[in-house]
């Protein structure tokens, strides 16, 4: 039994060092984990440059099969400290760590599979979690939240500029022809928002004087109306702004850590939680 | 007269699904609408690329024949149940149903007559009434408000726009010339609303040191005035929210219903009203 | 004496109806004017479409001369009934329409002095003048004055955009080469205006990994710092709107007509103004 | 010791007119300055222009010679007049000053050493310690001070910003391929970056309908999440304005000059100031 229970302990002790980032060897694991993140996608990037490639392949392969031994060993740390495997495994952040260790291995069984080295660039999205050990914490939420009450009006403004472009392209295709470059509606209407996001590549621009002018029109409706969600999250910072700096609104806040849940993963508990608030289940101490 | 009664009763029944969304059927219909106009949208669209068109020309074509003959048996409802039909037919909707509809029956008398089909485009424009249906009611219209409010101001500010960009085109059609691009004052014109709005296509670009100046010069003004209409959305906004805030100005506001007057087709009912507010008919229950 | 006075009668009449917008004469001049100057910059536009004046130039020089008639007879008038004529043959306007009358009987003598004919476009300016015809005024000139006091702010804003348009276009001029098209250090700082106001022709673009990591700092900054001639203008907006709702701000304002002095030609007297404000002499009743 | 004493009142006099600018000599010796400072740099840019160079050749080196013995002159009398030289020499200003100085002396010594000249761009730093000769100083500390309070907020912005355009420039790379020049990762994240902040080169564009589905995308986040700094400079310039309107305020503001300290070169000290602020030492009068 004495057994089982150290078991126990070493377990949780792996938990708080890997899930959570309130003790110095948490801080630490992160640091370096974020690190490694880091380097792991430079060196994607790096082997995307065929002339770098060519000439330095040996190294970049080597330096590659550490960064997958390291994610292989940090996968299945994850999956062994959790009481409920199943439910990081199938997180989204237990699918993009999966897919982030195995395009090495795999490319020994299928032929082009390194691509999905890519999928490693969005184990950076991990660095938002780092950022909580940062001051940074109170103004990333404070924007997150600013966005999240404007969604409904963005949504609403992101589906009026979306039918106002197939109308608008529909009409250009008709207008200008292939020669302009418009072969077809779904092309005319990627260049209306081209044009309406005042992006303006120049590959597919109009000729005739009717399309010039129609394209006119795009270009000041473009103009003006990123007004509309400029207007709505200005507004919504401002709120946001006013409330935040009357101290009668403070009580609403508590300070939240990171430690997270060793049965069901939850994070941003209360200092003095006992229990999961989602669960219910014991927090480590 | 029992047969008028219930020929009276099965129009206001049709009346209530087709025109209408606050019964069950109703609701059911403008899905079912939407549906439709958005596939026949995608359709549209697939037509238009030539080697899509190329291999599934028939598929297409009886896909087209099955949209054209539900909007037809649409628009002969829509006429049948409403009490004055001419009112539907003229109105922008009705013109609009009745171009969506006539393409493919037009096809067999005059070549070329399918590009009507991209009219089509703008029966997307029902989804903004469907959108009465869902929550996002209250931020379009908060959203079509605020810039209804600041149209004067965005009047005179397009107004600006227009005479500085006929100005300057001008003068860059004097400096530049045919070479660089600048083949007519028109087409002058148009390139200086391309800079001003800092879409910046690339299809034409001044070649000379002082055209290139002044190039910058409608630059530097284009960045600095797409403050003005952002200024004056924001503002509004910002006026709105605050009214919205208050609790005092709740009961300005009550609540209406997408149910339409079965006599004239105005919409926007209070949920206890008997008559129509505009023709004083009574409504359907 | 008697015809003396009749002859002043007669000055101020014509006074009233060229300068002013108060009576009825006075406001159909107003509008037979700006139609004759738009009619006129048209005409301009399509004498600069080559294919089109090949085929109607006789018709176009014919309008040419009626336009440029009436603006003789307008420019003469002007100078005949203001009691102080140098004032406004030197003052911005005069030199306008003095510039906008004498092109085409100039180009019997100056071959290629037609160009001149591009200046007319800015007796379009004039139209903002009858804008105070309509009920856009107020708008107008809340705009006007909110630009205004951010005047000096938008100044330093300017001021540093570019001074550091030409330190980074002058590190790109070094780093990039002739052979992306930086060619000279003006081109290069072009270039950086282009781009740092999300212009992006693309005539000309970085190739080397440094100068597009450069270019990328470049972009960044720009879809930044736009935030900041916005942030000015809106802060302004709102001030004045908060202004303007409150009704203890009202007496600080009073109406002002179209009148213009028919001594020294300023504008914007009091309703119950007698004397002008500027160099004291009669109004006209 | 009289010798002595008239030799530290030579140094301060020139202390004072070299770093200070409350004198009338100060305030020449800026202008002075500034001028020649400008002056240097269009003549940079001269020489950039090869077809000038070619022609003016001799011109323009004996007026770079001209500048570059005023510039050295300038640069010892700093030195020698300062308490403290080494902490001039070394600090940002100091190194500017020098990497200006040299580059025509090293041009006989190391080839094409005559590119540092470039780095006399950013002596046009200097112009904003000049510009609180100005009325301008409050504008721009207010400017400035808004920017910094946003520091933080902005900075998770660019953060996200930076992450989202390294997945999605990835994703790009895969889906595109060498043909719509996507060539390598970096180059991919280049574009990713171009269509982001609305620039749009047009060098680099998609080809394949799935990728222009995603630079879609990519334009429309671009287009919406301009709203984010906005709306961070917005209220944030907001809350200054509101605090600066504020009467019980303005008594935390002092004016300050633009007097250094001759020990340790600190600004800003107050018009009654006797003491440095920063390290205590006697101010001149």
């Amino acid at each position: 039994m004495k057994d089982e229970k150290s078991k126990i302990d070493w377990k949780n002790k792996l938990h708080e060092i890997i899930y959570e980032a309130d003790t110095r060897e948490g801080k630490l694991f992160d640091i370096l984990l974020i690190i490694i993140i880091i380097f792991s996608v430079i060196l994607i990037m790096l082997e995307s440059v065929k002339s770098f490639d060519a000439n330095h392949h040996d190294i970049l392969l080597t330096l590659e099969w550490i960064v997958t031994i390291f994610f292989t060993i940090e996968y299945i740390a994850r999956i062994v400290c959790i009481k409920k495997p199943l439910k990081y495994i199938f997180s989204f952040y237990g699918i993009i760590d999966f897919l982030s260790t195995i395009p090495l291995y795999l490319s020994y069984i299928l032929a082009g599979s390194q691509v999905l080295l890519a999928v490693r660039a969005f184990r950076l999205l991990r660095v938002f979690r780092i950022l909580k050990l940062v001051q940074f914490l109170g103004e990333a939420s404070q924007l997150g939240k600013a966005l999240k009450a404007s969604r409904a009006k963005i949504t609403v403004f992101l589906f009026a500029v979306l039918i106002v472009s197939v109308m608008l392209g529909t009409l250009m295709y008709i207008i200008e022809g292939d020669e302009a470059g418009f072969t077809s509606i779904p092309t005319s209407i990627y260049w209306t928002i081209v044009t309406l996001t005042t992006v303006g590549y120049g590959d597919i621009a109009p000729i005739t004087p009717i399309g010039q002018f129609i394209a006119t029109v795009i270009m000041l409706l473009g103009y003006g109306i990123i007004a509309v969600p400029t207007g709505i999250v200005t507004v919504e910072f401002g709120k946001r702004a006013k409330k935040g700096s009357g101290d009668e609104s403070i009580e609403h806040f508590v300070h939240v850590n990171t430690q997270a849940c060793p049965s069901c993963g939850k994070e941003g508990h209360r200092d003095d939680a006992k229990h999961c608030f989602n669960c219910g289940s014991f927090l480590n101490e």
